[in-house]
């Protein structure tokens, strides 16, 4: 009867476990930004609006910066500073790697007041992949 | 002996959920176009033979063209026409982003009669990816 | 009794696999790179400076070079040739997809020494997402 017990709450550990991933939200999506053609940086903002009207508050969406994709949170680089402040507010995270603002000399005060931070843009994509969250390269 | 069966039961759950999953075909792979450069297309069309030469119909391929990429399923734009109805009989999927023809003001006679629709590319590539495919930027 | 172990031995059987699928390294990340851009070679570069600046041993990458992106690997065209050799010192492999080379024409000896072979680029790609690897496209 006890390693019944046992057996049982380890069942329940893996189904918990494998609840806690799903989660909520429900949908878990990391994006990266590398580039600083503005045609790119476009078709995001329209990607993000298209998620957020499809899914609302379902899914939760982390835009990750590096290399030349670093202009597109600079004040006097980007084209889309109004709507970046407008999906902040909506929830979507943009996180800055902080590798690229030393390899570039880009000062944090230089970003939009938007702009989040993480050590290393590659290892962030990583990791997020490595918590179960899906990944679009734009 | 009640609980044991239960546990069984659960255990037996575990495992053809497992096996969904992998499933048949063995390997599943949603590729994204969004672009209108035609040697990428060409790319993929080097792509998708070769998956298929390699792992015939043990592989699951579709591809979510959205943004730019539209023109690579548009009667007037692609290059590639003939090859996409050749991959199309051999099993492979060409879905098209509803919001795409929309914001784009492309109607559906104006693609090849490949194209499948889904509502929404990016989220159609989460969901893929959410469902244990792989995924492939071109 | 006997139902009970097939049960314990089920279960430890899952959690061994778990186990192994995290394994050692704790990161492991498959790269695509198919462009002739040397401006993304560069940065790739830059990503595996800091990747193993970042995480040391921690992680395991592969990149994998297919289409345009071969001359990345070609000892008269690369511009990249030296940092290539001293992260193969440091564990990074880089394979080169065997229809890519059968395609252009490219023999074996053309390649640096430092180069890996798969047959098939995009098929590497899948099996190591299949293998729990992250992914990332330049």
């Amino acid at each position: 009867m006890k390693q019944l017990t046992i057996l049982a709450f380890l069942l329940l550990s893996v189904f918990t476990s494998a609840i806690a991933q799903t989660g909520e939200p429900k949908h878990k999506l990391v994006m990266q930004l590398n580039t600083s053609d503005t045609l790119i940086w476009k078709g995001l903002m329209n990607n993000l609006k298209n998620l957020k009207a499809g899914w609302g508050d379902s899914v939760k969406v982390e835009v990750v910066v590096h290399g030349p994709g670093v202009q597109f949170m600079m004040k006097d680089k980007t084209t889309q500073a109004d709507k970046i402040a407008q999906f902040k507010k909506m929830g979507i995270d943009f996180v800055v790697c902080e590798n690229t603002l030393r390899e570039r000399k880009v000062s944090k005060d230089q970003l939009l007041p938007e702009a989040g931070f993480v050590k290393m843009g590659v290892g962030e994509i990583i990791l997020k992949q490595e918590a179960g969250w899906s990944y679009i390269k734009l």
